[in-house]
């Protein structure tokens, strides 16, 4: 491989905040970054070596993309994966790898993997109609999801009583039982080529259940040590099993009698790693870097307690963002602010996130509670 | 002023790495930027909404650049002032304030505000001709420094005994008595239009004697407290007199007699504060955004000892730039390289630096003495 600094071509598909911050990683490694992305407005446009606007999901557009750099990876699964495995066949490196990208694109796919590689999960089942739910072995309720293209709770279904079988979803999907869990926690996974693993501490999460976001983060977590040592061992069975090169997010639950279940995974940086920025000793995306540079994974110690909030679009509004409050949250003392350069709010839209850091977990919690009530997304 | 946030057009005078890593900190806040810099491959060509290319000096050229913008300010003093006065009696934004600039331009006129303002500083006399040299009050060796254009050393001439008498500038300088320093140290100052003040904590240098550059750098000081505090009150004292908007670095002597001497400011991000994006709770470059933005001023604090080794292009290559021993770097837990986008490399040309964080503050010194040993730009 070329030296990573300068004369690798980098290429990102997706052009979105988690390439944005990716980038605003690789700067200090003068990568030469093309990007991407259907958007013409998309939060990379003016930060990387080239931008070039164009669907992710066509097989001429990202062929054509991917055969003028030496490294591809991604920010988004939802990618034309046949055109990946072409370039991979031509000597474009891809990381992470294709199949991996289209194993984790299809949830019957990645449940069965978890299966297959005793990775605990939910019991599940694969339908292909609307009309195979009557044979659910599962009680109401339980859960559908599309197997593609479901993203931040869009694409999962929850299948209540049979008045609802008639709303559930038509294309192919999986069932699953659902988890009566006391938590989600997730922890952050990286492997380089090399075949060195290294996982972040595990965090937990507060999901905004109006926008089924993850809105409210904390990290590290305080779980007993062995629910701990669980999801890392998880987490890196994971990584190993699929060989992955980069980094690869691992949302688990944690059930009320003390098990863990892998909710889903993700090959790609993560909205449950922001906080890694400011809170750890490298973040999320100086990991993924390393990992697909096939460099040494940096340190993952948490430096401090740290929470992320994610700023999204109020409800009532659309059009130009205002950030209202901005000047209350920064006179607070370890509050980072991140926006992502959308020059459009529309309700519960990703605008940026927020990291408060604090040696005194207490006084975190107190202080993200004060940016989320006073920092608001309007137009 | 507009939102800085988007709608605000932030123009920056230079494109070098200071204004790369003021970008790379104004992602995060959406800042619309525009960068001027005479070299068409500056580090800032890529990162920035608009990069123009031109000369710093010219009249027009500046004036033009700033009538497209709402606020400017600058990552190096070398810029056409008059040209920003005119732009700011036209009701542009400039921060630093141009008579600050005009002022710290010139060696003499800067010593000469230290006197007036009862700042401490070494002795010193304003000469206009080498003849002058002849009614030096100072005995042997004494300084000799241009009043304009010195940087990095250059400009500085040390005048040992008569027979250097003929080598000496010609130009308007100013010659200074020898500070026999025990320690340089340094503080970085900020404040904001609404007259906020607040100092990053000292800092301590070595100097590479050969390149006559900032080599190693130490955060925070261990000096006793009351000679700590002299140089934190003499910082707040200078930002204050200047009544400056922006951050102020200030390099200081502190002599074998415990005195602390000013030896020079400089109104802009400086190599002395690299340290303070992984060691502070803000960095430099986020506090210079707030001050310019008339936002709170940032937390300081420093996080943890860190120590800023400036990466030089070694003495014998000149061409595009290897960085030897990167993996081996790389492996070492609390190392952060940051390159800064130069293709070519050249003799002491500061290519990047790296800092080294550690708890323990001895350890962390043996990692950069291995960081210094292994890390090395050649062509």
């Amino acid at each position: 491989m070329k030296a990573f600094y300068g004369d690798l071509k980098l290429g990102i598909l997706g052009g979105g905040q988690l390439g944005r911050m990716l980038i605003q990683q690789a700067i200090n490694y003068n990568v030469n970054i093309k990007v991407l992305d259907p958007d013409r407005e998309a939060p990379c446009r003016k930060l990387c070596n080239e931008f070039v606007v164009g669907s992710l999901g066509d097989y001429e557009t990202v062929y054509n993309f991917g055969k003028k750099v030496d490294l591809l990876t991604i920010e988004i699964e939802k990618v034309n994966v046949d055109a990946l495995e072409q370039l991979e066949r031509e000597g474009v490196i891809v990381y992470p790898q294709p199949r991996i990208i289209r194993l984790i694109q299809d949830k019957g796919l990645q449940k069965q993997f978890f299966k297959e590689n005793d990775i605990p999960t939910a019991p599940f089942m694969v339908i292909s109609s609307a009309d195979q739910l009557k044979q659910s072995p599962f009680p109401y309720p339980y859960i559908q999801k599309l197997r593609r293209d479901g993203y931040d709770g869009k694409g999962v279904y929850r299948v209540t009583d049979e008045t609802y079988l008639h709303k559930a979803f038509t294309e192919p999907s999986i069932i699953e039982e659902l988890v009566d869990f006391e938590k989600e926690i997730a922890v952050i996974v990286a492997r380089n080529e090399k075949g060195e693993v290294n996982t972040f501490p595990v965090v937990e999460m507060e999901f905004n259940p109006q926008a089924n976001l993850v809105e409210f983060l904390i990290s590290p977590s305080t779980l007993p040590f062995e629910i701990q040592q669980k999801a890392d061992l998880i987490a890196r069975k994971i990584a190993e099993s699929l060989k992955i090169v980069g980094l690869l997010a691992v949302e688990l639950f944690l059930t009320r009698d003390g098990e863990i279940l892998v909710n889903e995974v993700a090959p790609r940086p993560h909205n449950s790693g922001h906080q890694t920025i400011e809170g750890n000793m490298v973040s999320q995306f100086e990991q993924h870097l390393r990992a697909i540079f096939n460099q040494p994974l940096g340190d993952t110690a948490s430096i401090n307690n740290a929470i992320m909030v994610n700023l999204l679009g109020e409800q009532d509004y659309e059009g130009p963002a205002v950030y209202k409050g901005m000047e209350q949250v920064l006179k607070c003392p370890g509050v980072y602010v991140h926006l992502y350069g959308k020059a459009l709010t529309k309700p519960f839209r990703k605008m940026g996130h927020v990291t408060i850091v604090d040696a005194d977990r207490g006084k975190a919690i107190e202080k993200a509670k004060f940016v989320q009530d006073t920092l608001k997304v309007i137009a």
